[in-house]
């Protein structure tokens, strides 16, 4: 599982979006409750108190709405990402898919390996073997056949054990506190080590955040003016991989202010919350501490995937905000409440 | 000067702002005239007919809200770029004001040459010699010094020839378009060969465009965290070129959605042109052409810097808007209406 892993922060994220605009509603008057999923616990309290702080016309922490970035991880924080990677699940998907226009995979790994459903010489193949599965199933075609392949995926393909389609594997509190945000003037971005393209193909209408505040790792792109049809061709290289180090890179050339609010589950999430943390504005980091092995999944420190350890530490010495999922959030997915 | 145009497409640019909310005024009201620095000529009321047509309610070219991308190229497009790129200049200054911790650049070229004032010799260094220029004025600093720097230049600097700010040699007639156009819910772009940090540290508050709507070449950047007060350091290496097939590449890996107005005046600015031409939605391509010796420069098609030669065949051929600056605008800058 450790390849996977690591491969996969190099995959893509991020949601497109319905509306482009931004929630503007500056109307003073407080909901009765912004987080009705959430316990009234201290993570709440601590959401909370921070966004009435920082919004209150007056406060000494009052921020402009020009500096109100805010900036989410996506796999493990906004949804689900056991026992791998959504987004692997698609690679796996999509190979077999394939298989039917290349016969020669029958019996050339890693993509024997895949036909066969044999996870275990999967992960044996390593980077190398799950770098030319993602590069399958990923490059060799244009921006917008790309994005019409995964809009069809997401329509059919299920999650292994819980069974449901994985845009239903969202976390209802973080709709919650993304929409509370919103109402607050925070621009909301997912910064993920997703693939950019994977996340803008399916999940604005999820979380409503437009594809232009999605930031996710790439694979390489060609224009190509093809004789007056334009296309932008995806080719087989990483282009930038939006993890660890990355995020606050990717965040200092896309957006190019520093977040006041930051929101992850892993280590891979650290720098952007040390970035954040760095703001002369006061700021709020967030982690997500995956505690509940009954209603989710439990894992942390040892985890292959969504390792969250150097984080935690950090978290717990200077401060930051964990919520405990167990004991923090009355559901968890959109469909409990159904 | 072919190499200083040819190295300055490498170089940044854009506008952060004061507001990083779009103007949402969804009224149907019609303003008496948008744009009365334009006179009544083609192009003016071919940019009217198509804003009127895509955002009414009801009609066949009907454009929602969230897809009303615009992307404008900067240097000579929303300001002049003549006789050399004005980030040129400040690379000029800027070696000039660290020469004191340099005695050894007084007998280095092209170091020597700037001190000196010898244009000759710079433009003869090349682009090995501009490119040395340049990294040594905007590498070897953190995003928050370099934002500091250039800041500071921009309340100082003064255009040879014209003896104003860099500032204010920006087109009344294009700012009066952006407000337009951002009054009509689109959201308004720059995407610009020049450097995206250069750009963002002064030109917010001018055309009223947010930082994470800046879009333009970049250098390498670190991320270190420093004992717990992290700072993105700017280093020696050109990260990404946004010019010609880097602008439709850059348009789709930050906004992930294909622009439906387009306005440039350069033939780096085609390939943007011809991807916002291929829109599904009705789409409108406007280039500048520099034809007022008078008031701006008058160049096209022979020029070293902001060439204009493929782009105007084009736009000819398919019916593209071009304004025709000497008589389609009645006042070039804003100081001129004072």
């Amino acid at each position: 599982m450790k390849n996977i892993g690591s491969i996969l922060l190099i995959l893509f994220a991020l949601v497109a979006c319905e509306n482009s605009t931004e929630t503007v509603d500056t109307s003073t008057s407080e909901v009765v409750d912004p987080l009705p999923s959430w316990n009234d616990a201290t993570s709440k309290e601590a959401i909370i108190a921070y966004v009435t702080d920082v919004t209150t016309t007056g406060s000494d922490n009052f921020i402009p709405i020009a500096d109100r970035i805010s900036t989410f991880d996506n796999d493990g924080n906004l949804w689900s990402e056991q026992p791998i990677y959504f987004q692997l699940y698609f690679v796996l998907d999509r190979i077999k898919e394939m298989a039917k226009d290349h016969p020669e995979w029958k019996d050339q790994q890693p993509f024997k390996a895949v036909l066969e459903n044999d996870m275990e010489t999967i992960k044996k193949s390593g980077m190398k073997g799950i770098g030319q599965l993602l590069m399958a199933s990923h490059a060799g075609n244009t921006t917008e056949e790309f994005d019409a392949i995964v809009k069809d995926w997401v329509t059919t393909a299920k999650h292994p054990t819980k069974n449901v389609g994985y845009d239903e594997l969202v976390y209802q509190p973080m709709l919650e506190l993304l929409a509370y945000l919103r109402a607050k003037d925070f621009k909301t971005y997912i910064v993920s080590g997703g693939g950019v393209d994977f996340m803008r193909a399916f999940v604005s209408p999820v979380y409503g955040i437009p594809s232009e505040q999605i930031i996710g790792s790439r694979i390489t792109t060609e224009f190509d003016y093809n004789d007056g049809n334009p296309r932008i061709i995806r080719t087989a290289g990483v282009d930038f991989n939006d993890d660890k180090d990355g995020k606050p890179l990717n965040i200092q050339k896309i957006i190019g202010k520093k977040p006041v609010f930051s929101s992850g589950n892993s280590d891979g999430d650290l720098q952007m919350m040390q970035w954040t943390a760095s703001n002369n504005y006061e700021s709020f980091m967030l982690y997500l501490h995956h505690t509940d092995a009954e209603r989710e999944w439990a894992y942390d420190r040892e985890s292959h995937i969504g390792k969250l350890d150097k984080g935690l530490d950090q978290a717990l010495k200077d401060g930051w905000t964990v919520i405990d999922m167990k004991n923090d959030w009355k559901v968890i997915y959109p469909y409990e409440m159904e």
